[in-house]
C-alpha cells in the first residue's frame, strides 16, 4: 500500500476501504506518513467527501489511536452533550447539573475559547479555585458522587485528532463535514458516553453559517454515531445573536447560576431545557421529550440542579461562597456602554462580531496559549425585538483595559442593527434529528 | 499574507493574485512555507484549476526562481519542441537536425525515461562516448556551430519546478493542466527559445489518455505561452501504439539514423516532419506548414539533416563511426519473439503496456536513479493493420537478462490484440492549435 495511491483514489472520488484509512491514520500518528501527504489527502477529502461508512471507520480509527475513558463500576446511563460552538453558549454549565439531577451521569470533556467562540473550561476556571485538570481517578469519583464532572481533554484521548486538527487548521481543511464529524465523535466516544446529544449551531455566530450546512453536519454526526453503536440526537439551534444576556467568562457563570435558580433568560432556558430533555430521552430516563422537559424544569424548580452545580464547584476546588459573593460585582473597571444610535427596533445583534470583539476584550483568544480574563465581556440589557429610543443602553461592555475596548469597539458597534419595525421572530430550536 | 488564507481562497474557487502566487512559490523555494501547506494548495489547484492569467503568473514565477539560458550573441531564431512523452517517441533526435538544417537553432533540453515513457537523454547516451552534460559554454558553442545541442536540465534552471514536481509526484497532484503547463513552460522558456512547438500525445501510451484532455493541455500551453510573449504551436498526436518500429535506447538511435537517411517508418516520418515544419513556421523560415514540410523533406533527402546529426554526435563526444558500426547488431543476448497467437489483423499494440514492459527490460526506469540498458527493447516487424498468420513474428524483444524477459512477458503478450477484420485507420496528427 502506498499513501500516494490512497490520495489518488480519494481524489478521483472513490470510497476508501477501512484498511486504506487505517494506513493513513496510523501511518500519520506513527510518523511514517509525512504531513505533506496527509494534507493533500485532507484536501481531497474536503472536495470529495466521505461515505458514512468511511466516516465511521475514520472515527473509530481515530478513537483507537488513544485510550478510552474507563467508566466501568459506575452506574450509568452516561450521556453527554456537545456544542459546535457559539457566543454566550453557557448551556453546558446549566445542562450538566439538570441532567445529573434527573439521573443521567454526564462525563463532560470540554474545550477552551478559540476565535470568536467561547470555551466551557475558561468559564469554569473563572470561579476562584476551580480546576478543570482532573486525573481519571478524581474524574470518576466526582462523576459518581455529583452526577457530573467537568474536565479538559487529556493527551491520551484521541492523539490522532490533535495531530490532524492542527494540520487541518493550517491547510484550510477544517470545513469538511466528515472530518469535523470524526474529530468531534471520536473524542466524545472516547470519554465513555453511551448516548450523545449534539447542539449544532447555525447562523453567523456559528461554525456552520446556514441551516443547510448545519443539517449536513447534524446528519453526519447522527448517522456516524449510530453506525458506532451510540444513541444520538442532533439538535440544530440558532446562533444569530448571542445566547442569553451575558457573554464572558465569570459573566456566564453568573448567568448559569441565574438559570439554575429559575431566573435565567428565556432563550437560554429554552435551548438548555430542550437539550437536557433529549439527554434524558437518550439515556432512557423519559419516554419522550415533553415528559423529559417537564422533569428538567422540575429539577430547576426544586433546586436540585443548582445544588448539584454547587457540589461540583466544591468538588473541583472552587470556592462556592466567594463565587456567589462575586455575582453582580465581578467586573473589570474598564467598561463602556453600547447605546442605540437611533430610535427603532433592534433587528439583530451579530453574534459573530460580538464573539470577535470578545477576543479583544479578553473573553476569548486567537491562539490556544493566549490568556483570557475572568471579569470581561458583555451584559446586554436589550436584545433582538426590543424597542429602543436613541441613546438607550443596549449593553455594557467590559474590557481588560481601555485599549482593548478601543480595539473591540468597531466590532461592538457594528454588531447592532436598528430597524424601523419590529423584526420577525425566528425559532431557536430549528430542527431535531434522532437515532435512538 | 498567510499561506492558509491563500489555500482557502483557491479552495473556494477564487482567482489568486500574482502576489498571492508569489507568496506561495517563493515561500516554498525559500523554505518559509512548509510542504504540508504547499501540498494542500496543490490539491486545491487540482480541483479548482487556474485561469490563464494565474497559470501565466505561476509559470513566470517558477521561471524566475532560477536562471535563464543566455543565448545572446548567437543568431536565432531559437525554436524548440517538447513532447509530453510517449513510447518509441524518438522525434527529437530526428527533428532537431532537420530544423537546424533549415536555419532554426534548437537549444534542446531533454529529460530521462520515467515510468512507461522513454527519455531523449537516455537514448543519446546509448551512443558510445556521447555526453548530455554540457556546461553553458559548450552548449552555446555547439548550438552555434551545429545548429542544435542536446543537454539535460541543470540545477540552475527552474529550481521551483524540481521542488514542486517531486512534491506533486507523492501527493497525487501531477494530473493538473495548469500545474503541468507551468512546469513544462517554465523550463522551456528558461532555455531561451523564442518559439515552441508542443507535441501533446494523446492515447493509452500518453499522459493524456483522451483527445479532450490532450486538447485541454495543448490549449493551456498555447494560451499561457502566448501570454508570456512566445510564439506557440500545440500539435496533438496519437500515442495509441508505439511510434516507429523500434522502442529502446540504442534501438531508437538506430531508427533515428534510418529516418535521417530517408529510410524511416512512415508514422515516425509523418509526425517528425509535421512537428519540424511547425518549428520552421514558428521560427519565420517558412510562410506556411506545407512549404515548411517540403523544406524539411528536402533537408532529409539532401543528407544535410543527417550530416548535422553526425556533427552533433561528434561535438558531444560520441564515437560516430562506432555508432554506425553498431547499427543492426547492438542487441542484448537475451531475446524472445512475440508471435501472433492466431490468424487475423493486428488491431492494436498497446503503447502503455509496451512502455511498462520496457521498464522491466531495461529501456526505462521507475525511479530517476535506476540505470537503463542501451541494447534492449523492441523491434516490431508488424504493426497495427498488418494481416498475420498464427505464429508469425510480430516483434523481437530484448531484455537485460532472462528474468527481465519473464517479468515483462505478460505485458508484452497482453499488448497485442488480433481481430477478425482490418481495423479502421486513424490519423496520427489529430489537431493543431497555433498562436503565432
Amino acid at each position: 500500500m502506498r499513501a500516494v495511491d490512497i490520495i489518488m483514489k480519494k481524489r478521483d472520488g472513490a470510497e476508501l476501504s477501512r484498511e486504506e484509512l487505517a494506513f493513513i491514520v496510523t501511518g500519520y500518528v506513527s510518523g511514517d506518513i509525512p504531513e505533506y501527504q496527509v494534507s493533500s489527502w485532507l484536501m481531497a477529502v474536503f472536495f470529495r467527501g466521505m461515505s458514512f461508512r468511511e466516516t465511521a471507520d475514520l472515527t473509530e480509527l481515530m478513537l483507537r489511536s488513544g485510550s478510552v475513558m474507563d467508566l466501568s463500576g459506575i452506574a450509568g446511563p452516561f450521556v453527554d452533550k456537545h456544542s459546535t460552538g457559539g457566543v454566550g453558549d453557557k448551556v453546558s454549565l446549566v445542562l450538566a447539573p439538570i441532567a445529573a439531577a434527573c439521573g443521567i451521569r454526564v462525563p463532560m470533556m470540554s474545550g477552551r475559547a478559540l476565535g470568536h467562540t467561547g470555551g466551557t473550561l475558561d468559564k469554569l476556571e473563572s470561579i476562584p479555585g476551580y480546576t478543570t485538570r482532573l486525573d481519571e481517578k478524581r474524574f470518576r469519583e466526582y462523576l459518581e458522587r455529583d452526577g457530573f464532572a467537568m474536565t479538559g481533554q487529556t493527551d491520551a484521548i484521541v492523539p490522532a485528532d490533535k495531530k490532524l486538527y492542527s494540520l487541518r487548521d493550517v491547510t484550510a481543511t477544517v470545513e469538511s463535514v466528515p472530518l469535523i464529524t470524526a474529530s468531534i465523535l471520536s473524542k466524545k466516544v472516547a470519554e465513555g458516553a453511551e448516548a450523545l446529544v449534539f447542539d449544532v449551531k447555525s447562523g453567523p455566530g456559528a461554525f456552520m453559517k446556514t441551516v443547510a450546512d448545519a443539517e449536513r453536519l447534524a446528519n453526519s454526526l447522527v448517522k456516524t454515531g449510530q453506525a458506532m453503536g451510540k444513541r444520538i440526537v442532533g439538535v440544530i439551534t440558532d446562533m444569530t445573536e448571542p445566547l442569553g444576556d451575558k457573554v464572558g467568562n465569570f459573566l456566564e457563570v453568573e448567568e448559569s447560576i441565574d438559570c439554575l435558580k429559575g431566573k435565567g433568560p428565556a432563550d437560554m432556558m429554552e435551548v438548555t431545557l430542550r437539550l437536557s430533555a433529549w439527554m434524558l430521552v437518550a439515556g432512557g430516563k423519559a419516554r419522550d421529550v415533553a415528559e423529559a422537559e417537564s422533569m428538567c424544569r422540575e429539577a430547576v424548580d426544586s433546586g436540585r440542579a443548582y445544588e448539584l452545580f454547587e457540589r461540583n464547584v466544591r468538588s473541583q476546588g472552587g470556592d462556592a461562597d466567594r463565587m456567589l459573593s462575586l455575582c453582580g460585582s465581578y467586573r473589570s473597571g474598564f467598561s463602556r456602554e453600547l447605546k442605540a444610535p437611533s430610535a427603532g427596533w433592534i433587528e439583530s445583534i451579530d453574534a459573530y462580531k460580538i464573539g470577535l470583539a470578545g477576543v479583544y476584550l479578553g473573553v476569548g483568544r486567537n491562539k490556544t496559549t493566549d490568556p483570557v480574563a475572568p471579569d470581561v465581556g458583555f451584559v446586554f440589557s436589550r436584545k433582538k425585538g426590543a424597542k429602543v429610543a436613541a441613546g438607550d443602553t443596549i449593553a455594557t461592555v467590559y474590557g481588560r483595559d481601555a485599549a482593548s475596548l478601543d480595539a473591540a469597539w468597531p466590532l461592538v458597534s457594528g454588531s447592532l442593527s436598528i430597524g424601523a419595525a419590529a423584526p420577525a421572530t425566528s425559532p431557536l430550536v430549528i430542527k431535531e434529528i434522532t437515532a435512538l
